[in-house]
C-alpha cells in the first residue's frame, strides 16, 4: 500500500487476562469488530495502547496480533517510539515484515530535548527506516516537535509522510495545514483529538486517530462520512455530541481506564488496569462507567443502553460541577506541557 | 441598542503625541476610517488599546473621544476592568452615559486568586451595573474565567450577555458554544484571536475582536462576509492568509507593537511606544515593518505597497527560522497560562 | 539615609473601614505597634498591600500615611509599581519627598514582556529617578526580571541598590549572591518569600520582605537576629515552626486575606476585603481563623491563644489533606509562572 | 547493610563503545577511580545513567557490572523505574540478589497520573519488594510525587527507606525535612540538585545523588565533609564555586551530555551520545567541553587543566549572555514542569 493516509484510524486498547497478559482472543476479537463497522485503520501502540507499560517483546506482539487479525483488511499504523535508534528501527523492520502501512513516532520522552537533536534524531530514522513514517506531537507526554521542525523535515524526507497532531491546538492545526500541506499536498495530517475532529477536517486535515472510533466506531464513521459528504451541519452536530461522550471518557481517572470502561459497555472485557487505581478512584470508575453507558445509549449503541438502565438512567453522585473540575484538571494537565521545547 | 452583539468589533489602537499623551486628533481620524471601511462596532481599552498602561483618567478620555467621533454609527464595547469593583462601575457608569452598547470585563490580573472569588466578583458587578457586560477571557495575561463560572454566570445574570475568548482554544470555544449558547442561544460568543476566526465562525460563533481588523478593516470584513454568507472555500482562503498577516504583527517584540506598525503602513502616525524598546527591538521593529507592509501589499492595500518597496520587498534579514522562533516564542508564553486558576 | 538596606521590612497591610475606604487610624495603629515590636523596616504597595486593588491616589495616600506615622523611626521601602513611566517617576518623586529610603519595582504585569525591553525600562526610570530603587523580582504576578538583566542593572545602575526576591527559588537566590552582591557587595539581596528565610540568610542574604513579620513581628524578628548572631540552631528551629504558621496564612482562600486574618487575631482591624470572597470561602476564612490563631498561639502571643481557645483549640473540620491541597494548590500556580519571560 | 541511608552517591555515567553499545571496561575502571576517590556509594540507573534510553536488558547488565567492580567496598542504590509493576519487582529482585542497597523509583512517566494511583502503585511495590525502596522526585521528567503522598508513604511502608529529590525546589526539601524526617527520623532525605546541596544539609538533609560527583568527587566530598563537620564557611564558598561547574555541564546541549564531556576531561573514554546531537550542537559541545575544562581546572584536577590550555585557556566564542540564555533555557523547562499532578 502506498498513497495519502486518511480516514480515520483506531488506537487500539490492549485487553488483559486476569493475570495481566495481553488477552490474545479478545484483541483479535475487538479488531474484527472494528472492521465489521467500518473503520479505516488500525493503530496499535500509540498512547490509548498503553505502549510505555509493555515490554518491548509486549509491544511487538500486539503489532503481530492485529496485523493477523486485520488480514490486510484495512492499514496499519503502528507506534514505534522505543527507547533509543536502534530499538526504533528494529521496530520499524518488525512492522515492515507484517505490512503495516507506516510507523508513527512520538518525539522522545522522559528527558526534555532540543529542538535541534530532535530533528536530528528522526533524520537518522528517516534514512534508515524501512518504512513509512508518522511524526506523532503529543507535547502533553512527550518533547513536542516543533512546527519548524516538521516543516523542515517534510519537504527534506520521503519517508515522512505525514504527522498525527494530538496537541489539542488548533492554532497549530491551521499552521501546519498551511506551512506544511501547503508545500506538500501529499503529506498526511490527521487530527488526534476529539474535539478538535470536525474543524480541522473543515480546515483541511486528512483524517484522525481518535480513541473514541474505537468505543463507538459506529458514531465517528459517519460523522466522518457526513463531513468528507460535505454535509457539515450533521457534522457539527455529530461533534457537539461527541464533546460530551469524549469528555466522560477522557476525564475518568487516568487515561485510559475511560476508554477501557468505554470498551466493557460495548461488551468486551478488557481486564484489570495495568498501572493500578486508588479504591476510590475504582469506585469512582463504576459511577463513570454508567454515565458513558448513557451517554452511548443517548447516540444508539443497544449494549450501552443496557449498562445504562443498570444504573438508574446515569444518574450519578457527581454533580455537573465536579465532573467539569475532573475535565478541567485533565485539560490543565494537558496545557501545561504544550510548550515548545528547546530551539 | 440591545440585541445579540455580532460581527467584527475592533480592538482599537492608541495613538500618542510625541510627547507621549493621547493624540486625540489622530484617534478620530482612525475612527472615521474604520467606521468608513464597515467595521461593526469599536472596542476601546482593550489589550490591543493598553488600557493598563493608561491612567483611569486617560481611559474614561478615550472611550470619550470613540464615543464621539463614532457618534452612534457603530455600537461600542468598552473595556473597564479596573482595579476593583468600586472603579469598575464607575467606569460602567461613564460608558452607560456615553451610549455605549456594553463593557467588556477580564477576570482579575496580577494576583491569582479563585475561580469562587471570580464569580462573586461577577455577580456583584452585574447587579449593579447600568449597563450591559461581556465576559473578557484572556488567561495568557489575566485569571481565566472557567467555563463552569461562565456557564453559571450566562445562566444566572441579564446583564452579562456574551463572552470574547482570547484563549487560543479552540476547544474552549466548542465547550462555550455547546455549554452556554446551547442554553441560552442570544449569548454572544465572540473570538478574539485572528487563528481560530473562520473556525470559530463556521462552529457557531457570533463574530470576533480582532486586532487585525483595525489594521485591514477591508480583509477581515471581506473574510467575515464570505463566511455569513456561506462562501466557505473564499474565507478558509482567506484565513490561511490572514495566519502570515496576524503572525507578523503579533510576533513584532512586544505585543501590540507589531499591530501599531501596521497602523503606521495604513499611513496613520501612532507615536512612540508606552512601554520602551530596546535599541535592538527598535530596529527589528523596523525589519518587521517592512515585512508587514508586503504582506499587507499582497492582500491589496496601496500605501501597504509603497512602504514594502522602500524596503526592498520585503526581503529582510530576519530569516524564517527566526520568525517562527518568534511566533512560537509569543505562542509559547501565551499557552503557558491557559490553564484554570482557582477551582 | 543611606547604605545597605538590611533587616527585616514588613509589606503593610491596608485596613479598610466598612465602606470599603482606607482605614487611617488602624493603619497608624498598626504602624506604631510594629515599630514598637522592632521590625526594621516597612514596605507600603507591595503584593501584600495590595497596590493593584488601590487607586492610584490610594497608593499615594498609604505612603502618605505611613511615613507621617513613622516619623523617621524606621525606614521605608515603598512600592512604585505603576502603569506608565511617568506615573512610576511621579511615584518616585512622591516616596523621595516624604523621606522613604527607596523604592520597589516589579517587573511590568498584565502583558508578557521581552527581557530586553524590561532592560530598557528600568534603566530609563533608573535614570531620572530621585530615591534609590529595589527590583521586585515576583515571576508569579509579574514578568520576571531575568538574572542577566537584574546582573546588568546592578551593575551599571548606582540608583539600583537592591533586588527583593519572591520568586521562592532558593537555586536563583544562589545565583543572586554569586554573580551580583559577589561583584558589588552593597548591593542588597532580601528575601520575599517565608519559606527561604534562614536559607537565604545562611547563604549571604541581607534580610527579607516577609508578610508573616506584620502578623507575628516577635517571632520574625527574634529569628533574625538568631541568625545575625549566629545562633543556627535556634534560627532553623524556628524555620521549620514558621513553615506551618506561613503556609495556614497563604494558604487561605484568596492572597493576602489569610495574613489579614493574622492581623485581625492579633487584635486589629482590617475590615472587608477589597476582592469579594464567595459565600463558601468566608465560611473557611472563619476555620483557618481558628487554626492560625492556635499556631500563633503556640508561638506565644496571648491574643492569639484567646481566639484559640474560643474556636475549640484549632480542631477544625478542614482535615491536614484538604490543608496541604490548599498549599499545593497556591504552590502550584506560583510556580507555574517561575518561567523567565522575553529573552 | 541497613541503616541510614546518608553521604553522596554518584549517578553513574554509561560509557559507549564506538558502535553504541555498553563499555564495559571502562565502566568498570571509572567505578574503581570513584571509589578511591573516596565517594560514599553508587547510583546506576537514574537520569545520568541515561536509564530510559537503555533496553531492560541492559539495564540489568549495568547494575551487575557495577556491583561487581564495587565488590561490596560501596552501598550501591539502584534505578528500577521499569515500565510496570511486574517488571520493577523483577529489576528489585535482580537488584536484591547483587546486593543493592535499596533501589530508587520515580513516579512513573509519560502520562500524567493521578497522585491517587501514584500512592497505590508505590504501595503495591513496597508490599511485595525484597529490597528497600528510595522514592525519587524529578516532577520535570516524571510525574511528581507530592508531599501529601511521600509522607502517607513513608509513615506507612518500611520498605521505603528515603527520598531523594532533584525537583530544585528548597521549599518542598524544608517541607520534607519537618513533616516526613521529623515523624520518622530514619527516613533518608537525599538532595538530587547540585545548587541545593549545601543549604540542604544544613537545613538536615543527610546527603546527596550528585551527577558532579562522578566528575569531581574530590570537590564534592571535601565539601560534603566541610559540611558534616560544620566548617560551614568553607563548605559555602565550595557551594558558590560549584555553581559555575554544574551550569556549564548541566546547560551543555541536552542532557546529560555535559557531564560526559565532564569525564571525557577526566581522562575516561564515555563514547558517542545516545540521542544524537545536532551538527552545530557537537560543535557547542567542544566550546563548553574547554570551559569546563578550566573551570575543573580551576578547582584543581591536573587532567582538565591540560585540556583547558589546548583550548586556549577557556576563552570561547560564546559569550556570558549566550551561556545564560543557555542555563535559564534549561531552567525554564524543568521549573515548567514542577507543579504537582493530580491531587
Amino acid at each position: 500500500m502506498s498513497g495519502l493516509i486518511k480516514g480515520v484510524f483506531v488506537p487500539t486498547v490492549v485487553p488483559y487476562t486476569k493475570d495481566g497478559s495481553i488477552d490474545e482472543a479478545e484483541l483479535e476479537h475487538i479488531i474484527h469488530w472494528l472492521i465489521r463497522k467500518g473503520i479505516s485503520g488500525l493503530y496499535p501502540n500509540g498512547s490509548m495502547g498503553e505502549f510505555i507499560r509493555l515490554s518491548f517483546e509486549e509491544r511487538k506482539k500486539v503489532v503481530e496480533i492485529i496485523a493477523r487479525a486485520a488480514g490486510g483488511r484495512v492499514p496499519i499504523l503502528a507506534g514505534a517510539a522505543e527507547p533509543n535508534i536502534d530499538m526504533v528501527l528494529d521496530m520499524c523492520r518488525h512492522c515492515a515484515d507484517l505490512g503495516c502501512r507506516a510507523v508513527s513516532l512520538t518525539g522522545p520522552y522522559y528527558y526534555k530535548v532540543s529542538q535541534e537533536s530532535i530533528e536530528q534524531y528522526f533524520r537518522e530514522i528517516a534514512q534508515r527506516s524501512p518504512i513509512d513514517i508518522i511524526l506523532y506531537n503529543i507535547p502533553q507526554f512527550a518533547n513536542e516537535i516543533s512546527l519548524p521542525v516538521l516543516e523542515r523535515l517534510a519537504l527534506d524526507c520521503p519517508r515522512i509522510v505525514g504527522v498525527k497532531d494530538s496537541s489539542m491546538d488548533m492554532c497549530r492545526m491551521l499552521h501546519t495545514l498551511n506551512a506544511v500541506k501547503g508545500q506538500r499536498p501529499a503529506f498526511s495530517v490527521l487530527v488526534g483529538w476529539e474535539e478538535l475532529f470536525v474543524p480541522s477536517l473543515f480546515m483541511g486535515a486528512d483524517g484522525g486517530t481518535l480513541s473514541t472510533a474505537g468505543v463507538a466506531p459506529e458514531a465517528i464513521m459517519k460523522m466522518y462520512h457526513a463531513a468528507r459528504s460535505g454535509a457539515w451541519a450533521e457534522a457539527k452536530r455529530m461533534q457537539f455530541k461527541l464533546l460530551e461522550v469524549f469528555q466522560a471518557m477522557v476525564s475518568a481517572t487516568n487515561f485510559p481506564e475511560g476508554f477501557r470502561a468505554g470498551y466493557e459497555i460495548r461488551g468486551f472485557r478488557v481486564g484489570p488496569a495495568r498501572h493500578p487505581l486508588s479504591v476510590d478512584e475504582r469506585r469512582c470508575m463504576e459511577e463513570i462507567r454508567g454515565r458513558i453507558a448513557c451517554l452511548l445509549a443517548e447516540c444508539g449503541f443497544p449494549e450501552a443502553a443496557e449498562t445504562c438502565a443498570a444504573v438508574g438512567g446515569g444518574k450519578t453522585s457527581s454533580s455537573k460541577d465536579e465532573r467539569d473540575a475532573l475535565v478541567r484538571s485533565i485539560v490543565r494537565d494537558v496545557l501545561k506541557n504544550i510548550e515548545p521545547k528547546g530551539q
